[in-house]
């Protein structure tokens, strides 16, 4: 008998075979696969993983209790979500102790950003937890832009567009490549911090990077300001080419 | 008859199951394989596909004509690259005259740091040429630590280790998370500029991440000053955490 495990599972960025084949294997043998998503959209790890799921597999659906409806520095955002988090662990715990490994599907990879490391710092303690890392979306993103992000001795910085405008221009001041994530509704802000630090010319807009109907344009072509949460802004960076 | 392609392939960072499902499909059904490695090892890249190369394949290593022997700021070292880049182009262009694709095998991800840049960069106006993005060697890393990179807004910058005493410290001060590559010889300087920027108690060193030897320690508990090329440090974000 094996220890029962609980496995964080990086699916990648969106097409299912750019997942890696340790997450394939897991994801195809999967007794519990338990995945985050928006109440009542079907969750977009789950969907990269659709055609692998074994029949008969037990699904752990987690719902987001909120997205945006509540501000990020309400204090009552910390406690709704850690409720929340208290909940998900509460259920995968119960199959853990039903002798059944869990595969959490995490889009990307689980330790850059997303949701899997608040389960992850609850469960470690006491369960045992595999991570299996997984291509970031930002990876397909440069990829899908055709021109790699860096060169020679770049710095590369990740930032987040729902930080403040004088993070965003201490971040874009210092990187030589600029990734943006978390677009969604903080486009106009990005775009200005973009135009004051004089990158605005170069800046890729990059939306469903590695799927089917992935969008690729100049961020100055974009004429509206409508952007989905998981679309990137990129600055590719300009270093040593031999 | 498909148009003759040359495939980028990010084969991840070591472990071979890390590879994409995609990247599998292609190495093992690859006519001609081409890798970067120094000369007289075997490769890095190469050594992760092994197990999975068809018998047959035809292989085309690339040797650096240079590592550390020419700075990176004497013209010769661009003008001794620029050569080996352009004789590397003219021998994966003639399989492709002959009809028979190739695979550029590379090590973590095709277009985050790497040499395969140099080769899409003068291939791509030519040839038919195809990036299949990788899981990179500091994702494998932060995976190995155990603890996520970034949390929430956390800003995180990937710095390599060759930069001056100035730009390590501005990228020190704007991350929240840090990735520090390509250690070398370059580990004193960056333990200095750790040390300066008070971020030295937080920083991981890890070796080989991902590989079944890989090592993870504090890295105020190495003792000695040597570092593979490799080798990455970490100081994990320290974000929202609901």
């Amino acid at each position: 008998m094996s220890t029962p495990t609980i496995y964080g599972v990086g699916v990648g960025p969106g097409a299912p075979d750019l997942m890696s084949v340790r997450a394939a294997r897991l994801v195809g043998a999967a007794k519990v696969v338990a995945y985050f998503r928006k109440a009542g959209r079907p969750g977009h790890a789950r969907r990269i993983a659709d055609g692998l799921l074994p029949d008969g597999v037990i699904e752990e659906p987690m719902d987001y209790p909120v997205t945006t409806e509540i501000a990020l520095d309400d204090p009552a955002y910390a406690a709704t979500l850690r409720d929340f988090y208290e909940q998900c662990v509460a259920r995968l715990a119960e199959h853990i102790a039903q002798g059944r490994d869990v595969v959490v599907l995490c889009e990307g990879d689980p330790f850059l950003y997303g949701s899997f490391m608040h389960l992850h710092s609850r469960l470690a303690p006491r369960i045992r937890v595999e991570v299996v890392p997984g291509i970031s979306g930002m990876a397909a993103c440069w990829t899908a832009s055709g021109t790699p992000i860096t060169y020679g001795d770049d710095v590369l910085c990740v930032v987040p567009a729902t930080l403040g405008p004088a993070r965003l221009k201490a971040a874009l001041a210092t990187g030589d490549a600029i990734v943006i994530m978390k677009l969604g509704r903080n486009l106009p802000k990005v775009r200005r911090a973009l135009d004051e630090a004089g990158l605005l010319d170069r800046a890729i807009y990059v939306e469903r990077g590695a799927m089917a109907d992935q969008v690729v344009m100049p961020l100055a072509d974009k004429t509206t300001d409508d952007a989905p949460y998981f679309s990137i802004v990129l600055v590719h960076g300009q270093g040593r080419r031999p």
